[in-house]
């Protein structure tokens, strides 16, 4: 197994699991790369693993410097010794999604045939359609592989958060405790819009060639960049805007009637023109539709028929000027693991970051999420 | 003077002022075009007419067919024959902005040299940067011509309410009274931001050819309309969307794995592929640009300075569930008219339906600004 697209190669850890993976549309992958990272030491109980599941441009590179930015962890001020996510304690696993680009089999890899044979091609869009429960059904089989029954905690937010109720919802008896964070029980009317302006700004780039880029070696830049941009607006909030940009203007001291005078423009248009240096637009658009598809009520009859008598302890978090996951969409979740007998604490943290805000410095989330894995770890005799 | 752009050709009701107009950009535009429509009769006095100042996308065709489209004029709920903005009343005169693509001059126009003769190629990207004053000053060419001293009002919504402003703050004596509606007397970070990913995106279509797709006859019609796709998210509430589509399949009955899964998606790439049919690309570029620089506080010093002392009063509207221009902007409007002393009502229209409600069914709305109307032209004697 190789990765073909053309992109910096970087070399990731990670296990090949020969029987493959039979996907919720049906479709069988064979064998399934898992791309992963571990930080501190798993005991000989194997009671104190933790994984963390990332966002839709995160990767496993949680809490190090990511290989192929040069730039820290996305997590690094939350995960590592002595933090919340304290890796002198905790064994903490992160893996690249099903479908992602950063070694985890995707559309960037080789292709392989029925009988797990290489055709020498990456899948492109023959990568078939996967829902946010077969990129949990695949890290069930990493968990498995290194030999943990259980794991004391599930954390994730965002697209990390729908992985963690989809963890508790199908394996309830594998997850202690689970952290869903800044995130719904299913994709709203809205996102669903604003990730389909995303990948029509992809489809309309000549240069992605109805996802066959990798053939000569080019890729569609100019719309994922786009589709980037659009998506990083409803990361922030107008307040946290306005406090970086403002209406500054970039450069001239006066109205100019030039491109891109003000500073937000040019801030956006950075966004987008790293963000394709390191993320590959196949992937994007198969975990764009993977969250598209998200829906724990369709899945399971109602939000509270997934977790009834569940044993997991659940702390779900919100912002409080987040629109992407606004705080109702949790309170909704509250409502329906009240319902379903769960024990559940919710916080909402008042700040003006936006949905960003879970990837950011907020010490009230910190120190919530810190306790929480605390009461877990007494709950698993730590 | 012609329209050179490769559109269906409509002709269109309109004056030529030869003496054109010089710009906020210290460019001069000769001779200025611009096209209008009048509803309803101007009486003897000349003290019935009321301006109406559309949007971003919108036109001069606020109460009839729209010539291009087939469809209802834009605002045709609200202005007609005992409407709130009665035609049997009052005179109503809608005017293309300038910059706009319906036969006011802009982009799609023959370009003209400094002596104002024809140059056989339309003005495109050479098109000079306008702003909202500039369209305002083209309308008092209008209002001029039209021998027209004091307009009984102006109205407008979103841009059209950035006009009616502008047009308080640059001709006080000439605005009896002045409605602006679902507005801000700025322009956010957050929608420059949106805008600057529309233009991103028409910039990204090789289409657009850097604004030279008059030269072979083609438009930038994927850029263009994932540009028009965006803003109408913007357009809409959470509320709107999810009563309107939820999460309802498009045809199929389950999860197919198919593109355009879901009916929000066909909706908005139908929104996008009608709206490149009648609406110019670089009309669209130079008209987003003009709402960002949008600031009535830059140009007084501040929006209390802008109508200190000011004959005219105002009505101003907001909608709850518009986020595009929140409430919050309009009750800062309200708060700075109160601090210059101007007569000021103000109503916030309970409504799901967003941005887009000032075009809808509001009652309330529509009784208010009827109302409002009333009283301004008990206080005209008429």
């Amino acid at each position: 197994m190789r990765t073909l697209a053309p992109f910096p190669v970087v070399e990731h850890q990670r296990v090949v699991l020969e029987e493959g993976l039979t996907l919720d549309c049906g479709a069988t992958i064979r064998p399934l790369a898992v791309a992963f990272r571990t930080y501190g030491t798993l005991n000989a109980a194997r009671s104190n693993a933790i994984l963390i599941c990332h966002a839709l441009t995160g990767d496993q590179y949680v809490a190090e410097r990511q290989p192929v930015t040069g730039k820290p962890g996305w997590w690094s001020n939350l995960v590592g010794p002595g933090l919340p996510v304290d890796t002198d304690r905790f064994f903490v696993i992160c893996a690249n999604v099903l479908g992602g680009c950063m070694g985890t089999t995707g559309p960037r890899e080789e292709m392989t045939d029925e009988d797990g044979r290489g055709m020498g091609r990456p899948w492109g869009t023959d990568f078939p359609t996967v829902t946010i429960r077969d990129m949990v059904r695949t890290q069930k089989k990493l968990v498995d592989h290194l030999g943990i029954t259980r794991l004391l905690a599930v954390i994730g937010g965002s697209m990390g958060g729908m992985q963690v109720l989809e963890w508790a919802a199908t394996y309830p008896d594998s997850v202690l405790a689970a952290a869903p964070v800044a995130c719904a029980t299913h994709h709203s009317a809205q996102n669903i819009a604003f990730h389909e302006v995303g990948r029509a700004a992809i489809h309309a780039d000549p240069d992605w060639k109805g996802g066959r880029y990798w053939e000569d070696g080019r890729i569609p830049a100019q719309g994922l960049s786009v589709a980037r941009m659009i998506a990083h607006i409803t990361y922030l909030s107008e307040e946290a805007l306005m406090r970086k940009f403002g209406r500054r203007l970039q450069g001239a001291s006066a109205v100019t009637f030039l491109e891109d005078v003000f500073q937000v423009e040019s801030y956006l248009r950075h966004q987008g023109s790293t963000f394709v240096r390191r993320f590959d637009a196949n992937s994007y658009l198969t975990i764009t539709r993977a969250m598209d598809y998200f829906d724990l009520s369709q899945e399971h009859g109602s939000v509270a028929a997934a977790f009834e008598n569940t044993p997991t302890r659940f702390f779900v978090a919100s912002f409080s000027s987040d629109w992407l996951f606004p705080t109702s969409e949790s309170r909704a979740l509250v409502r329906a693991l009240n319902a379903a007998a769960a024990r559940t604490s919710f916080v909402e943290i008042t700040t003006d970051k936006g949905h960003d805000a879970f990837l950011l410095d907020e010490p009230d989330f910190h120190r919530a999420l810190g306790g929480f894995l605390r009461g877990a770890a007494r709950e698993a005799g730590l």
